[in-house]
């Protein structure tokens, strides 16, 4: 069988994190992705930890894709680009909404060329509307969706900010947001009975994150309900939470049914809670949470992590560390599913890259290189896929184009 | 033009949020949905803030799918799923690894029916490995994803523990990347040139949540780096953080580049900053992360969220508030483009629905129906789809199959 995205080809003009993550999970699954970057290479390449000069996120965030240079300023490169669209079924981009229009890339301007191109756009707004051309931080879109403003403790516990949740993982939802939305496009259009149609993909980050928010927008709509962080629990669940250790981590029990809450309260100690008013019930338990995961929190301080999980799970109450980066690499699962692998890395060697999601079981994801140098692939796509000769080539680069 | 996914039927085996998550961006974007449920309904029909007895998220959550009573433990149950699997493309379940064949309907039974029949499965750790059989718990799934850990602040900064985010966001995630998956894997079974074949989808929830944690493996399997919790800002970029108003608010300023610094250095009154050792360049403030932010969050606590964010946006610095549920159900760019809209629900009337993501410009999501009755479609499918006769189908209510 061939790889699961094998004869589709993507180009994405896109940088930092929402469009090349969108063309990493296509490229992963066996798509031709063909990023173009400017000369000085997309910016993320200098993001994170760096091993001589070279980011170590970047061998896998550029993964499986072949890389071009090209000055879209230029003349001939923004021809290269629309001849680069005749030979793609998808445009992926993620500049300010219109800037590609001024450069005289619009779909429309693709579409010329290429009338069945699936054009993606992702942008911190998106492309319609009036706000669609305020600046776009990850940051600022995840807070308009709503995200960080609970990501916090119960109002009044604590004077320090709402948190971010360490990643940029706004960029990441709308770029498999975008992933979806251009599988979507081209099944309609290339399917036996399908409509062969090109689609417009819109994607904005703030959507992306709104739309994970469960019953929030029903229940004010209807109710007037504001949704309230709190903190480490759930709303409608105790005890659920993270409670510290001796050694100072965190882990998480989640001991919010009968029989696992009465085990639990046996172990802390507090067999009396069993069946009494106070702690009857999940409802009960809600309402007197703070006391609860207070003596939870008192038992679990006295005990260093692994002998805190030991004793849980071996009394089948729902349990684990919250993992670090080493929890995560170490990880046995992670590990036998090929999650966690050593990939090499011409430049690196060994870097442990994450794996591939959803793992398609008859043809899973494949690393085929790491991420490539800035312009690695100028020939092999300019000569091999373009059919330009040496010359021509050579031409461009003393222009200055590629 | 059809809408976007007009043409596919897709069977969901579900419950709670990762595969009813998954099969509602199916059914907004066209697809028919028949959601198989126990007579008592999916549990989730009772979570969250109700009227008169009903979910207000149902209204959302189940939308624009038909909804079929079935007892799987009963053989005519069991039978019926196959013969509904005849019908379909694709299969979504999400109960434990296993459950589902020892019921009789693994993917190779089902695929008996229906040879080119697309399965996908959603849980906690995966279809394989040592770990699959573990309970899944969304909390703890998104603990061993590495969030949680990282949703705190810096070590040493406060007793309390590291937060939710919320919502179940590992679910939502889970159900995204299922719904990638099986959008692929359609493609290339079924296009011009495409191999026709079956596939089957394993997305678990923890690989769900690690596959986003950008550079955190690459840069610990390679430095042995921990990526730490940093509260409210980033590691790498200062200031840019949630900062406190007068009226109990939280607003976002990012003000990492240096024109931004200087304007809010002087709107703050400490225009000494600007080119000053320590304050001069990314690198130096974040060094002094501290001192600086304590410095505007002074500023920001005399002020109002309202004349904060006039002043911020007036000196052109990237400023939001963190959006409540009120926040966004208001927001003027999510109303413009249908992200927050208003549905007729036949129980409640008006109810605020979120949008579609993504937005496909060509052929829109449509809210064609909100969240069923639990079996409202029986006849509909048994009859319809499946040709049964009323007798048939009022034998199966008699035997209490549906």
């Amino acid at each position: 069988m061939q790889a699961t995205l094998a004869g589709l080809r993507v180009l994405e003009i896109g940088h930092f994190v929402a469009a090349p993550f969108c063309t990493r999970l296509l490229a992963d699954l066996g798509a031709d992705v063909i990023k173009i970057e400017p000369k000085g290479g997309d910016p993320v390449r200098d993001w994170g930890e760096k091993v001589e000069g070279r980011s170590l996120w970047w061998s896998m965030h550029g993964r499986n894709k072949r890389s071009v240079t090209l000055d879209l300023k230029s003349d001939s490169g923004r021809e290269i680009v629309k001849k680069l669209s005749g030979e793609c079924d998808v445009v992926v981009e993620n500049f300010r909404p219109g800037q590609l229009a001024r450069l005289g890339l619009a779909p429309e301007a693709l579409r010329g060329v290429n009338p069945r191109l699936i054009v993606a756009h992702i942008s911190g707004y998106g492309q319609t509307g009036p706000g669609r051309d305020r600046a776009a931080f990850g940051v600022i879109g995840e807070a308009i969706g709503g995200l960080r403003y609970l990501s916090n403790h119960a109002p009044g516990t604590t004077d320090l900010p709402p948190v971010r949740v360490g990643v940029s993982i706004g960029d990441s939802i709308a770029g498999l947001y975008a992933a979806f939305g251009i599988m979507a496009a081209l099944w309609q259009r290339d399917r036996t009975g399908g409509d062969g149609e090109a689609r417009t993909v819109d994607v904005a980050l703030t959507e992306s994150i709104l739309s994970m928010m469960e019953g929030m927008l029903p229940e004010y709509g209807r109710l007037g309900k504001i949704k309230e962080p709190m903190g480490g629990g759930i709303a409608t669940a105790a005890p659920s939470n993270a409670y510290p250790t001796r050694d100072g981590s965190w882990v998480l029990i989640a001991a919010n049914s009968e029989p696992i809450f009465a085990r639990l309260a046996t172990l802390i100690g507090k067999p009396g809670w069993i069946g009494a008013p106070g702690y009857d019930g999940n409802a009960a338990r809600v309402r007197n949470v703070v006391e609860i995961d207070a003596a939870i929190a008192g038992w679990s301080r006295q005990l260093d992590a692994d002998a805190l999980i030991a004793i849980l799970t071996e009394a089948d109450i729902p349990n684990s560390k919250a993992y670090t980066a080493k929890d995560c690499a170490e990880d046995e699962q992670y590990l036998a599913r090929g999650m966690v692998r050593e990939v090499i890395d011409p430049h690196f060697g060994k870097v442990t890259h994450a794996g591939f999601v959803p793992n398609i079981m008859e043809t899973p994801g494949e690393v085929r290189w790491t991420g490539p140098d800035i312009g690695e692939h100028n020939e092999d796509v300019l000569g091999g896929l373009l059919g330009m000769s040496e010359q021509e080539i050579a031409a461009l680069r003393e222009e200055g184009v590629i």
